[in-house]
Order: structure tokens, then sequence, then C-alpha cells
């Protein structure tokens, strides 16, 4: 042998029980960690393929859809957004992203990538997109594809009529895609309602199952562009129309495309299963009433929301301006390392501006956010009173 | 709400324990099941970084490779063939792909996505290929890019003489990428002693991971390929300058890339940790050991292997022929029907042709060796019984 085995591969797995309410991932259930002990199954074993037809309806019923192209591609949140992409660009295609922090950039670095001709409009920091402002937009740079993230976890900036975006969408006789990764399920989302062509979320996030499969949704107009493209899709494990026919969305044979986990697709099924049982809109109900506690929670510590606009607040992940003086990362390591609690620093443009505070799914219950209002609060005297004691020295 | 909850998910999820002796997935160690239920773990922090290391550490033992741009692509053993393809491909470049069976044309439908100018050297029907073949379809294609699966499971032949082919490739200044999701832990392998510029292989057949995470490994003759390419990687997702930063294969900061999957990375850890226990030479052995008398034993109920050449019979997926007059599907309905035990039809070109049978990570012991040949020898009297009556009627 020329190499030897690591020393470290040795000693025991060991893995900490955290609370994660930082942007995601977030706890999973009980029911959910059991579920992912379970026997693998073979890829087109019959009971695998039933479990994939659960998850489909029941990524059907939070998405409010009815399209036939509903199934998960096999990666993380961020190959749902290169399969979104990637299905419907090809060279030359102007695409507009609308952006409200960090994940309109993201998503542009892939399109461009695929040969898209990639063009923004971008709120005010902090703020959403008006109707006036997408409008012009689309007159300016008549695109084929327009790409909205509902919520955007770096400034926590939730955009808000996407039923008239959709009419906009409609209009100008573009595509509409829309990444609900940190958005579902902690507000409303109608996709066949708001004529959404594409979208896709995080499994990790709201839904609570582990991370790694990723639901997504094509509308009929959707598969329709892409059975009609000029050229193949660059990307053959996300081709919408070979996953889709292993998902057995269009009749016909399964056929094989690749070897799906069935450990995440076990952990998604119960986590469905979960939403299913409590219904879609309590769920959303619930996280709203956490996120309005911890608003106010916050306010009462003297803190200030990062977004000014109560009805743009994204409830799933807070962003909190840091107050003048304090060292987030002080904050932040004092609440892992004295309850294990994950709160989470800013992200991109809001990097040294924020905390950023995950209600979702398990975590989202008035316990957990009074839990993380004591947390927060400790920790940001502990952080004052060090910066103090240093300014003394 | 426009769409009810599916009926499906109000009944819990009911999983059957198989015995796994098909191509893949194979049976996972209780070790390895029970690893998956630890919570998960977000993809920043410092345990879960420090799982990554020790799976880094054990990816480079089971390549046999010193690179530092090893790491996994999170997503399965088809995300990897694309990660090696569109790393190292732009617009027009030649790739040869050697072909003994599907694996070659998966690969090709790939490239040719990706812009690759594809050709083909091709095996005869269930051999390998020789060096001359080899260096022949070289010297006619002048390709930049030279792909091969050093096992392939539809035909269930091995490719061996790696070194003398990666010594072709350097002389022909060409980059050599090896598909071993197969075959790894079967057979011997060495990366950097064959000169393999990238290779990949499958966490769910010998090692005993579940899918969904593909460990992958690039030489710095791949990286510095890969850095002075004229155009971007065309998959963000795939990009193995961001997939090597966040695995931490460059020095400097770890950038955020994507959520990685906490509850895979778990099971590969205890996976290769438990390769790790016996020793790489050792788990060859065992599988060696079992495919000899797995051969013996069918030899002895009068069946034949595809595979004329012992010497290039893949140990991990053997191919049998399906004897006159019977149907495989009859053979592998009673097999599953009665013993839980999957034993598997062809596929691609040996569809209707051969068996394949696993042996791989857990199942490559004498017992389950023992449990596969009775239980086929009893299937096939069956389907043999099952068609005389018929033919009487």
């Amino acid at each position: 042998m020329d190499v030897e085995p690591p020393k470290n591969l040795k000693s025991a797995l060991y893995v900490p029980n955290k609370t994660l309410m930082g942007p995601g991932p977030s706890n999973c259930s009980e029911r959910v960690l059991n579920s992912l002990s379970n026997p693998v199954l073979g890829h087109l074993h019959p009971e695998c393929l039933e479990i994939m037809d659960d998850i489909k309806e029941g990524i059907k019923y939070i998405f409010q859809t009815r399209n036939e192209a509903t199934m998960c591609i096999s990666g993380s949140g961020h190959a749902g957004m290169e399969a979104a992409l990637c299905n419907l660009l090809e060279d030359g295609d102007v695409i507009l992203f609308g952006s409200t922090g960090i994940w309109g950039h993201r998503a542009a670095e892939m399109a461009k990538r695929y040969g898209g001709d990639v063009r923004f409009v971008e709120s005010r920091f902090g703020r959403s997109l008006n109707l006036d402002e997408i409008e012009f937009a689309f007159e300016g740079h008549k695109p084929a594809v327009f790409f909205l993230a509902q919520g955007d976890s770096s400034t926590g900036v939730m955009q808000t009529q996407l039923k008239e975006i959709g009419e906009i969408c409609r209009k100008y006789n573009c595509l509409f895609v829309v990444d609900t990764v940190a958005s579902l399920g902690g507000t409303e989302f109608y996709m066949d309602r708001w004529q959404v062509d594409v979208t896709y979320t995080g499994s990790q996030k709201v839904l609570g199952a582990p991370p790694g499969i990723t639901p997504i949704s094509f509308s009929k107009r959707a598969m329709k562009h892409i059975v009609s493209r000029k050229s193949k899709v660059k990307v053959y494990y996300f081709d919408a129309t070979l996953v889709g026919q292993y998902w057995n969305c269009f009749g016909g044979s399964r056929i094989y495309h690749h070897t799906i986990s069935s450990t995440l697709l076990y952990g998604l099924r119960e986590a469905l299963a979960q939403i299913c049982a409590q219904g879609l809109q309590a769920v959303i109900k619930r996280h709203q009433q956490c996120s309005d506690r911890l608003q106010h929670g916050l306010s009462e510590l003297g803190l200030e929301m990062f977004v000014p606009n109560v009805a743009v607040r994204l409830p799933t992940v807070n962003t909190v301006k840091i107050p003048v003086g304090v060292d987030w990362r002080k904050v932040a390591d004092y609440t892992m390392r004295k309850y294990n609690l994950e709160i989470s620093g800013g992200l991109g443009p809001t990097v040294e501006q924020v905390f950023r505070i995950g209600i979702m799914g398990e975590n989202a219950t008035f316990e957990r956010v009074d839990l993380v209002l004591n947390v927060l609060h400790e920790a940001i005297q502990s952080a004052k009173q060090d910066s103090n004691e240093k300014s003394k020295i």
C-alpha cells in the first residue's frame, strides 16, 4: 500500500445534539431521524418507487400544484437551482434576476455558465421589489426567464405579490422561476394559482428533513418549453425529462436514471407526512406566530429588525441588526458554547451587519422562540461586558 | 387550499429488510445504519468539517492517492461522472471513451452535452480492451481526455492493465479518467502509481454507505488543467475548484458552496472507518475469494459465466448466462418473493442475457455466497418447472 489508513478513522463517530436556529438546516424530528436508519432499498424496488410516489404527492401539496412534472433532484438546494436554470436556458437566452439579497446573484452565476444572457433588477438594501420596478425591467430586458427568491435568507427579505408578478410574466411571455428554499411552509405559496413555472425548495428548512434531496416542480408550460428546446439540456443528471421519467411523471415505463438515495427518501417522506398531518395552513400560521413573538421579544430587548417593512419580513429567517459595539462572533460563539444553540451571522451583503435567527420546522415553537430570546440577550450582555473590560485595559 | 394532503402520507413508512445481491446498492452494516439517525449538523459547523476531513483522508486511502483535490460530490455516482467530465471538458475537446459495456456510452452522453467531441474504442462483447486497441485509437483520435470504467457493471467485465494505459495517456499527453464505481474495494486500484487523473467511486457498493454522496479525486495535473481552462466549468455545483475549497483541499479559508448532507457524511465516514479497520488489501482479498467461491459454485450448478476470460471477470458484479429456456424475471421474482434476496437481470447490452450477482461489502461473505447459490438453484428449478408445466398445457 502506498497510502496508509488515517488514524482519525480509528475513533468512533461523535455527533453533538444542537438546537439549529440559524438559516438552516433546522432540527429534524425524532420520527424523521429514526426513519433514516431503515435498510437501504434498491432504486428500482417497488417499495422504493412507492415511497417516491408518496413523496411526489406530498410535494404537490406543499407547492399547491397539480403539475405532473413534480419530482426531486438528488442533490442539495443548489442542485435544485441548477436544475431549474439548465432545463430552461439555452445559449443566449435573456434571463432576468430579481434580487433582494445574495440568491439572485448566486443563480446568475450558474445561469452565465449555461450561456444565459444575465440581467438584474435589484431592490434597495433590505427592501423587496415593487411591481413597477419589475415591469420596468421587463420592458427594458424582454427576458425569456424571470428568477426570484420568495425569501432571501441573506437579508431576511420576503418578496410579496407573487401573483401579480406571475401575471407580468404571462403578459411578457416569460417563464417564472421562484426559489422557495427558505420560505416554503413559513408563508403562503400557490404554484398553480400564481402561475409559477418552476419552483424548488430546501428539504432541510421548514420541512425538517436532512439536506441532500430537493423537491422541484415544472409547470406544463415549462415542460412544453423544455421538450421543444433546440439543444439538449446541458446536464444529464438534472434533465427534467429524464429525472421525471424515473419519477413516473409522464406515464410510460420508469427508466433508470441514477441511483437515488433511499435514505434521504425516507427522511423526506416522513417530513412531508408530518406537514400533511399538521396541515399546511396550520404550519404556516405557527411559523408566523413564532416570528411575531420573536420580533416582539427582540423589540423588548431593544434590538432592531434589519428589514424596515414588517410586511416583507421573512418569518423563517429573521434578520436582526447587530447592536453598535457588539462583536457578533462572540455572541454566536457564546450561544453555541454555553447552550449548543446556533444563531448565525450575516451572509453576503449582510455580513457583520445582522444576526440571522431561523424559526423553522421543529424549532417553530414558542418554547424555542423564548429560548433564543433569553440566550441571545445573555450572550449580547456577555459580549458587551467583554468589550467594556477590554476598553478599560 | 387548492390541493389537499395525499392519503398515502397518513400511513407509516414501511421498509422491508432485503439481502441486496444485485449490482448495488449493497447492504449497509448496522454501524453505518445506526450512524444515519444522528442529529443533523450545520454544513459549516466545526464537527461537520472534522467529519469531512476524516472522510477526505479515508478517500485518499481507498484511492491510494495523496491528491490534495480529494473530496465528495453531493449526488449519486452519476453526479461523480458529471463532475469528472464537466471539469475537464471544454467545447470541442476530443474525448475518447473506452467501452466494455454501458458506462462508456452513458458518460459519452454527458460529455456531448458539455460540448465534447466524442469518440469510442469498444471491446468485443464480454471482453476487455487490449493495449494495442487502445493505443491504435489514441493514434487515430488524439484525445485530450480518455475515459474508462475499471469495472462495467452491465457486462461484469473488468478492465486490467490500468498502469500501462496510464502510461499511454502520458505518452499522448492525455488526461486519464477512471470510473471505479463498481470495482473499488473488489480489486486493486492505485490512483497515483497508475497515473490516473480523475477517479470517483460509488458509496453504495463495496464501501457499504447509502447512495447520494460520491468520493472523487483530481490529480495535480487535472487541477492544473482545470484552473487554466479558457471557459468556466459549466456547472457551478460540480466545479472542483469550488467544491474543493469547501472541502479545504487547497488551504486558505473554507467557502460555503452548498449545504452538504451531514446524514450522508455520517454513513460514509463509518463505512470508510470499517474499510480502514479491516484493511483495504484484506477487503479486496475477501471479495476475490467470495467471487471465486461463487464462480466455482455456479459451475457446479452447470451455469456458465458471461465473461469468458477468468482474469477480466469483475469480482463485485458477477454476470452469469441465463440458461436456455429459463425466464430470468421468474428467477429474480422467486428469490425476492421467497427469500427477500435480490438477484438482478442484465442492463443495456446484457438485458435478457445474464443474471448479475453482486458480491459487495457486507455481502462479501462465504455465507452470503452460499445463500445466493442455493437460492439461485432453487429458483431456476422452479422457473424450469413452470415452463415445463406450461408446455404440457
